[in-house]
């Protein structure tokens, strides 16, 4: 199995196509603006990659191989994708739904979605014999890909902003990777990366640019239709930054409609944090992108000027899509629900696409009736300090941790006498 | 599936055998010592939980149902188990081993191998109509309680000792839990969660004397029995703090052995950190469990009376194993090691399972040639202190966060030209 599939990459501005190529990353005629995006031959995977093939195979993500756009022998050892798909009815129920399904990318090797870009990413990477790869990221991707990197002894040289909190930064230094923190924004950061991977001759792993990334992040729409092709929620949900994630699930998502392994496709919605909204701002006001201020606590949505903007509105124009923004309080309140009545903890930024769901239910943008699945992008174990923060802004006042002395009568004092 | 497949319970201590009742939960003639072992009738289980049986069901623990205490239609929805089992060649090299797997506990719902036990406790309290699940935890198995019984919507009560770090407190309150934090010792802590549970009624989580939950545990082994049975390692390793764990896993590995889908029975080894090693010293010397002070930065081993101390020595025993123990320096260098040699980033009781895959090669217990599992029970973004204490120790003086301004200039002053 190789490259045989892909037929070219195509500019998403100017339409131009290209062979695939290993140096070829943007469009020639539009420069770095212009993110090219690989086509396969569907009529020939329609062939191979039939549901009898498929159940033949592995969970992780290399099943979808023939639309992936590197070999499988270059693949990294660790097991990504697969994640479960869990249905929340008392969650659900909060929110102001009847259905309400959860996709736990949580539960991959690093413990957040960036890994199906990674590994395609350092799987590129090897294939093109390329010894040091690199990135910026407001973390997920950054551990995602030192932990990738490592898992195969590729060098990894990590861009991260002042923002990223301690957690990610231990996994990024616990895999060894060249860790750069850039004393300013995530913009100043990615394009001192874009700049130290010409200068340096490091593979590219941005998203942003990097064509190859979003095809990593596509198979969780993959994996949605394969699972649910049959009964297709209504909407799938997920939060957005730079916009690449949402674009990559609906290319998935299309996919395994125009292969028939889904029988229709969802609407889709965007969500984003009310101070780092600058593509829901586009998408409302049907207006061109307009960099901006970025001030989250979730910190993988921080993102004032996303590179990957255009993708994500063509995304959101074609599926029908929606877009809500949310307060960081009612992300840490559905960071706390997510948690305490479906038993998912999450990052903030996954918390936001669960409270997004609600503020398109309250303004009438999806129907109680209507079926919702929520692509949750992050462990909470990501970011302990905003776990915290929320369990305390829902306990009332109270803490959330009892300190007792170590015997029943102190039990008893707080908790009262059994029932 | 009910629990037809049971024959009875026998006592650990006195052999005596009782039926399998709600109610019963130590032997009544040895108390609370006396922990009590579900055993199966293994000769029906052998006809219908076949290989050809297996390949229809999903990956989760529970496709093992012929060899759990309880009915699936109470399992908690969150997918526990069928975790991944990785080859790590450098790692293997490093540690002074030819063939060396790594079994990612850490990918469970709440991120660790407890989660195997948790989800079996409150499927039997779901089966029992019991409102309040309590335990007694270093962290994991809090951390895990509260979480599935979140994801069903039970109470759960957790008694978690000074000790357990923040990531695993911020897991608790997130999932809801009541947490009562006891100012003193885990054994206290472990006494107050027992006074408790008998005073309030709550149903008792504590494998010290639950015989369902080392059921839960033992399906690592029956995994590793199911992937691994026609080559199975010489050797599987595993941190051992309470003892349950170790027990857990020699009772799986056994029960495929013994129903044909294993060859043979790899040895065991136990490794415990030297400040809180009662059950290796007991093992060495050949004398009774001896209390001691328990002192170790790897919190989930950090057990001076250690509950299963006698199933924990049993296994040993029967497997022809051996123990080894560590440093809290050498299992900061594990951690590094693993994380940057082979992509897993694990806690420290995980991390000491590698340290003592190599303690027990320099020792000469394990042969150069001889193949090796380690088990690692959970994510190392559960403590990232020592996650970034183990990157500094490693980093050798420098720190392995590099602060940087925004321009290539002073990136080149860190790195140096382009090679």
């Amino acid at each position: 199995m190789t490259t045989e599939h892909i037929t070219s990459l195509i500019c998403t501005l100017c339409a131009s196509r290209f062979p695939l190529h290993d140096s070829l990353l943007t469009c020639p005629t539009c420069g770095d603006s212009g993110i090219l995006d690989v086509e396969y031959d569907m009529d020939r995977i329609g062939r191979e990659m039939t549901a009898e093939a498929l159940s033949r195979r592995n969970r992780d993500h290399w099943r979808y191989i023939e639309l992936l756009p590197v070999s499988a022998e270059y693949a990294p050892p660790l097991t990504v994708g697969g994640t479960p798909i869990y249905p929340a009815p008392t969650l659900a129920r909060t929110v102001g739904l009847e259905t309400l399904l959860l996709k736990d990318d949580g539960q991959n090797p690093t413990a957040s979605f960036k890994d199906r870009a990674s590994s395609v990413g350092v799987a590129v990477a090897r294939a093109q014999n390329q010894p040091t790869i690199a990135c910026s990221s407001t973390g997920n991707a950054a551990s995602s890909l030192a932990g990738m990197a490592a898992s195969v002894g590729m060098r990894s040289v990590i861009f991260v902003p002042q923002r990223a909190p301690e957690p990610k930064l231990a996994q990024l230094a616990i895999f060894g990777a060249t860790v750069l923190r850039v004393q300013s924004t995530y913009e100043d950061c990615f394009q001192l990366s874009m700049d130290a991977c010409r200068h340096y001759g490091w593979y590219n792993r941005n998203c942003a640019i990097n064509p190859h990334l979003v095809e990593g992040k596509k198979t969780a729409g993959l994996e949605i239709g394969e699972s649910l092709g049959r009964s297709m929620p209504d909407w799938v949900a997920v939060s957005v930054g730079d916009g690449c994630t949402i674009a990559g699930i609906w290319k998935g998502l299309r996919e395994m409609y125009q292969l028939g392994f889904a029988d229709r496709l969802p609407r889709i919605l965007g969500v984003q944090a009310e101070q780092a909204a600058p593509i829901a701002h586009a998408f409302r006001t049907d207006t061109p992108l307009e960099p901006c201020e970025a001030n989250t606590l979730a910190d993988s949505i921080a993102v004032g000027v996303p590179r990957n903007g255009h993708k994500a509105l063509k995304a959101l124009r074609e599926a029908h899509g929606a877009v809500a923004t949310v307060t960081d309080e009612e992300i840490l309140l559905a960071l706390k629900r997510t948690a305490s009545l479906a038993g998912v903890f999450v990052e903030p930024a996954a918390a936001a696409t669960v409270a997004g769901i609600e503020r398109a239910r309250n303004e009438g943008t999806i129907a109680r009736g209507e079926s919702v699945l929520a692509v949750l992008t992050g462990n909470g174990l990501k970011d302990t300090r905003s776990a915290l923060e929320s369990a305390r802004m829902t306990a009332a006042g109270s803490s959330p941790i009892l300190d007792v002395s170590p015997d029943l009568d102190a039990v008893q004092t707080l908790l009262g006498d059994p029932s």
